[in-house]
């Protein structure tokens, strides 16, 4: 009999909405690769907490939403309580952690993935302090309770990376991975190359919705070293951590920087990196790079984002595609229930 | 118990023996991911067809391939009946079908996964021909027969595409895929940019070991076209048979041609393109399109593949990586056998 998966949304900004829109709109989809999911809890400390073991309906959610920004007037559903109890309390076979990254000390994600494993759920999350932060600890806690924990949605929203290293990149030797790993930057950059200010292109990617209102984890280079971070201990088997890394931004890039690059035929990009050398990780780094224009990191525009892997079998292999938004970041958490299903049977 | 996996390669050319190498050379991410297998079987009509229930060795079949150019002196192996016949005979878990692609009738390669499927082994080709013409009838005969019947290598080589469809992108809603999918033909109409004439370009991809002899497969846009078959039946959900699709080749465009795309900052490119609609796979084709500079198919250089899924989820994901090579086809089998063993159990 096909298992019905119960699911505890663990944060219900755009990540969350996500997901209830691909749950919603994803039906026909889900249902061709034999996935049945079921919301069972929704926790949010601003937009309410709430659960019910007969489902919560994802398109009911999102009209709630859209009508009253809160889910508090959802017909039948029960109270819940707030992050850490919730999920120690409501029966769910998977947490979706999705509450903002916090690269100081990872709460209260990291707190959330914490109990979760430990209670013996799977966990798919799409927030970075965790998994950047302590990711040895999290991978052994998700070994001992014998459960799944996945990240897609960490690096790339729901562009398939991580899925791919271990799917169709198993065994095929990956050494190094090289990219454009922070959307914003690369907006502003390109903006710059059009011949605007710095400050008038931060404010458009602000207005955009790319940009935070303080957008210092974009454009001093956190994001991207959030992501370097976890392609060096999932892909390449770690052991890393942040202060390893050598990190800057793109804050004091000028026009000038820009055109005169332009007039070498080069572009300024930055650049997130790491690799492998005899088995042990190195030189992970995230820095501003002039590119000659037919490089294909050079080509990517606007908010894109483009990994390319160095592979023993295959030479580069590169992924591009969506960053960021609302059902791109939606379908790493599907995505990652596929995975999880696959690995643990239904 | 950790399962070892009894192969039979069926067909010792070159992605046979990139198979060897990657079995030889990647051990260590092979145990890396709990890959245990060991060649049982070797069947090719020209260079020799031997068995052993105790193992071939990988390095033993390449050395024996570099000195002697057969395998009939591989020491204490039995020799072991043609195609079919060995298919049947020698005990393996999984085939490995690399013989040359026939797009005619698909034989042998059809024999051999029909063959292969109805004796209950998992099959793993790297053979467009049964694939492109018929799928629909391989699929159910896996299907009956309960193993799993996996073509990674036919599009794209080992570069990851089929197993991303199945994996990452799972219900992200592919619904159109387009690409450069014949390295030949791009590497020609490159060269014809660096103000080449066709026929030089083509005897130059001969040389380089791009081309055949008898070049039509790529020239023709045959090769594309079985791809785009491919690509329609397994990741839209097909029916598609190639007779349904449009398709032209790069014969008869000249340097003029070349030049004129340039002249208004285009460039020329063989382009393979299927998509759906209303559940329905529509417009299979391979057309000569000209692009602006800037398109990512026209950044494709030489011998490189591009390829990119329009996804609900996710809009456009392109993944770019070697169409063909030695180590990047054996590597497809490799990715193959991983997906076969996490299906299955192990």
């Amino acid at each position: 009999m096909k298992k019905t998966w119960r699911v505890l949304l663990v944060g219900f900004g755009t990540v969350g909405q996500g997901v209830a829109e691909r749950l919603r709109d994803g039906a026909t989809e889900l249902a061709a690769v034999g996935l049945d999911a079921q919301i069972v809890g929704v926790v949010d400390p601003v937009l309410g907490s709430i659960a019910s073991q007969d489902g919560l309906d994802p398109g009911e959610l999102l009209d709630l939403m859209a009508r009253y920004g809160s889910l508090r007037d959802y017909p039948d559903a029960e109270p819940a309580g707030c992050g850490v109890e919730a999920i120690d309390t409501i029966d769910a076979d998977v947490v979706f952690e999705m509450t903002p990254t916090n690269l100081v000390d990872g709460s209260p994600g990291l707190d959330h993935v914490r109990a979760a494993l430990a209670a013996g759920r799977h966990v798919a999350t799409t927030n970075k302090g965790p998994v950047a932060l302590a990711w040895a600890e999290l991978s052994e806690l998700a070994r001992v309770n014998d459960v799944q924990l996945r990240c897609e949605g960490t690096v790339m929203s729901g562009t398939p990376l991580l899925n791919v290293c271990e799917g169709g990149l198993a065994g095929a030797g990956v050494y190094s991975a090289r990219g454009i790993l922070n959307g914003t930057c690369n907006f502003v950059l390109c903006r710059m190359e059009g011949g605007i200010d710095y400050d008038e292109a931060l404010a458009e990617a602000q207005q955009l919705g790319y940009a935070e209102t303080d957008p210092s984890a974009d454009v001093d280079g956190w994001d991207a070293a959030a992501k370097v971070a976890i392609l060096g201990n999932i892909v390449l088997g770690g052991p890393l951590t942040m202060t390893e890394e050598s990190r800057e931004g793109i804050v004091g890039i000028d026009r000038s920087d820009v055109d005169c690059a332009a007039q070498q035929g080069n572009r300024l990009r930055l650049v997130g990196s790491v690799r492998v050398v005899d088995g042990a990780v190195v030189d992970p780094k995230v820095a501003v790079a002039e590119l000659p224009f037919d490089d294909p990191l050079a080509q990517v525009r606007g908010a894109g984002n483009l990994l390319t892997f160095e592979t023993q079998a295959l030479g580069p292999v590169s992924i591009a595609g969506p960053g960021a938004g609302r059902a791109a970041t939606g379908h790493a958490l599907i995505a990652d229930l596929v995975a999880i299903q696959r690995r643990v049977g239904s």
